[in-house]
């Protein structure tokens, strides 16, 4: 038992862990996996939601533990969760080094929103900016959305949510005003006025450089729809050499970082079912913002599956678009559109894209409600940024529909993103008949998104459902409410059994509804 | 493509999924692991946060779904966190199905909290029932603690919060009062008091039938302590008997189903950083009523490095503790004590062990503050009690000690529990020089702790160390600030190299404190 001075102890030279890839997606939550003998889980206490930083390279990323007990990782070995897996660009067999996570800084401004207290631009910043960069971990994320709902945002913390949101990622410039963006809030399925808006708005000569996410709970997002018919992952500069030529474009914003916390909270905040509307207006507005948008249309679908359920709900979500809108010198229009039916008569990629060429082709089959919804909010965004005077925005984006010059920018649109393709068509596909005769007194969206997913979509692009009736129709035993669209049997089976026992429409009796 | 009713669509007889063993300890929350080309996972979106419901036999627990891109389970198959695989009870390759997570109804509760709305005991004993039963992911206890802390729970609402917690477990009842125990704040490595009190209160006659934690983040608990000198893992019918025939007993809370909302909630509260007053009372007052205790002293040290940081934060958690304690009819007695450095020498199981043991045994070597800290609590105890007259209760509780009555007694309770054993020395001790001339001006608790978990403890529990220094204390080069003490050279090296660039003492000039 000597005594000797510390600088003379023997210390192993390294504690590096070698990576094993487990292919585990925890989503955006960066998760490290390591042994309950490693020396670091010891550190931290054998605990599991232990923060910790794992580096490699110049590239630190910070996780949440979870520790193994099996052989799934040695105890000289990490592994890590898809998305960390990603943030660190890491490979097979690298050796990273897991420390203590530094202590965040905007942790204090995290506990004094939660205490009750008002933050400032700098406060929102380093909170957003920890959140977009990955540090912070799922329970404080929602520790932030708790503490910002229930009116606990002011005006202008709402304001400088939002600049910090834009801040957090790139912002793009273009240069010149008018340039055009439309946002849907959400929650109706088929509801793709999407490409058929950006054609008509471009046909007339406006710049609308649209970007669209891919479904996250939904069977199809724009993105998706997008990527039946063209090719969408551009990257920054050739999305602008796509609008320099075209007008408009139709792109995912995966590939382009816009407003990148936004996505994160979307995510955390839905488990938790909770849609504070400082949160919504600023993810809505600080995509657009970031996207270079002057005049922004917004379409608020209103109805009792719908993410807005009320008008006074709209009411009040609508003032405070407006109003953070205008801080940032955005000009908004806010559309409300009946949100108690499904749109057009696809739910899924191929076949939501298939209403769209209808629509823009001006086939006699085209569903109605399609075009009909997206000719409305073309008109709204010509009149916003000044193409059309008051009143006239609906005959001049009907002519530009009905002459083919929306169809013709569209293609344009679609060549330049790098092709034109048709839709394909699903291999298995198989009507449902009603079973009995009566009268459509409702449909429920929520169910028949879970139908669309369990055939395939949005995975299989192909898959999903047509929808063949509509409120207040009437039907026999035999006529068919839906269509099911499918790769294989396995997946139509799926969707069947599910139907069987989860019926998505409701009949009433035959008299008139 | 022919029109067929539901009924007689051919679909696969089952949905189940083959267990597969993991190891990933996610710590409480349920996690199960599927493939991505999972029809469970296709119906849920792809997305990582998907909550799902596994059912095993006529069990059922609500999980979160993480997506597999690997090999790590098939297609057919599902893997679970160790939390979910003990509370399905599951064995290797049994069946599981899993479907749509139920819609919870408390979540309505946790969302009007949010909102800022005030909970009744209805929604408290609900919120608390869910999360006690495993059904809440950890984003949605972060969103409850969030929305409860701030001043945002009122005295009602942290009683009603305080029952829910009690119902939501077991709930001992002795049948006769009074029934004593202790508690403290915590924060403070060596802090080892409850076996000492325990044993002189029992000895006096009193009955205190106390439960404790093992370690959560550090080096040891109450219960990681008594699992050195004794059997821990008593049921209630055991503990039952242990109490029935020496008054009191020391065993682990773990095995007795006591709030066990409380352990989920501190788990999540301790990466956010955030203790509210609210939940911290509930915390300590649901233990101590499902314990059935109707007199408890409250050890709260009060310090820079401590839980309680200021004497004006303990004003405020002590008038609430004693409100609430009030309202079931609880008397408490709050003791304040000094939180600025560790209590005894040893910091492990093992070597905090030894220090109880050579207090108990009147070691002329025994730490005397851990002895004077243990009295006047004791003391407190037996007259809050009402054993001893006020002002009387320390020359009571030093006679106990002093006679070797509780020596024996404590003696006599780890035989009821099983047996008494001696503790195990480790095979490396290594003492760490000051390096210089010094006296000692500060102590970070923090680093302490740290270094004793790098030595191996709490999992090894003859790990730790053993510190020979207290605050205006002189040091010469040689001399010993502190021993480690390990069970392997890579742990003692992991520790030493630690310490070697993280001082855990401050030295001042030699002149006077």
């Amino acid at each position: 038992m000597s005594v000797r001075p510390l600088d003379t102890v023997d210390v192993p030279s390294s504690d590096a862990l070698r990576l094993r890839t487990l292919g585990i997606d925890t989503h955006d939550e960066h998760v490290v996996y390591m042994h309950r003998d490693c020396h670091v889980c010891r550190a931290e206490g054998f605990t599991a939601l232990a923060r910790v930083e794992v580096r490699l390279h110049e590239r630190r990323i910070v996780a949440t533990l979870n520790v193994v007990d099996s052989d799934l990782v040695g105890v000289h070995e990490a592994g890590l969760s898809t998305s960390a897996w990603r943030a660190l660009q890491a490979s097979d067999r690298e050796s990273v080094w897991v420390s203590h996570a530094p202590t965040l800084d905007s942790l204090s401004a995290l506990r004094s929103k939660i205490y009750g207290n008002r933050l400032d631009a700098r406060a929102f910043a380093s909170v957003v900016g920890d959140i977009a960069s990955g540090n912070y971990a799922d329970v404080h994320i929602a520790a932030f959305l708790s503490a910002c709902a229930g009116g606990r945002m002011s005006l202008e913390e709402t304001v400088d949510l939002t600049r910090a949101m834009v801040g957090a990622g790139d912002i793009l410039s273009w240069g010149k005003t008018p340039i055009a963006d439309k946002h849907s809030v959400g929650g109706l399925p088929g509801n793709r006025t999407t490409p058929i808006v950006v054609a008509i708005v471009a046909a007339a000569g406006l710049t609308i450089p649209k970007t669209s996410s891919r479904a996250i709970t939904s069977p199809a997002g724009t993105a998706d729809v997008m990527d039946v018919l063209t090719r969408v992952d551009l990257d920054t500069r050739e999305m602008r050499e796509v609008v320099d030529r075209e007008g408009g474009c139709l792109v995912w914003g995966g590939a382009i970082n816009l407003s990148p916390a936004d996505d994160i909270l979307i995510r955390v905040a839905r488990p938790l079912d909770i849609d504070g509307d400082a949160q919504l207006v600023a993810s809505v507005l600080s995509k657009k913002i970031a996207a270079g948008a002057s005049h922004v249309l917004i379409d608020m679908p209103v109805g009792p599956t719908a993410k807005v359920r009320s008008a006074s709900d709209a009411d009040r979500l609508q003032v405070l678009l407006e109003q953070v809108a205008a801080a940032f010198g955005l000009q908004t229009s806010v559309q409300r559109t009946d949100g108690n039916q499904p749109v057009g008569r696809g739910i899924g990629p191929a076949l939501e894209a298939r209403d769209v060429l209808a629509v823009l082709r001006r086939s006699p089959d085209a569903p109605a409600d399609l075009r009909s919804r997206a000719l409305k909010l073309a008109a709204e965004v010509l009149e916003l940024c000044g193409d059309s005077p008051a009143g006239t925005g609906e005959a001049r984006a009907s002519s530009l529909l009905d002459s083919g010059a929306a169809w013709a920018k569209f293609r344009a649109i679609c060549q330049a993103q790098g092709a034109f393709r048709e839709p394909d068509v699903a291999p298995l596909i198989d009507p449902i008949p009603a079973g009995r005769v009566g009268r459509i007194t409702a449909i429920d969206c929520r169910r028949l998104a879970r139908v669309a997913k369990l055939a395939g979509a949005p995975n299989v692009p192909v898959a999903g459902l047509e929808l063949h009736v509509r409120l207040g129709d009437l039907v026999q035993r035999d006529t068919p409410l839906l269509t099911l669209h499918a790769r294989a049997p396995g997946e139509l089976a799926y969707a069947k059994r599910y139907l069987a026992s989860h019926p998505v429409v409701s009949l009433g009796p035959v008299e008139a509804p």
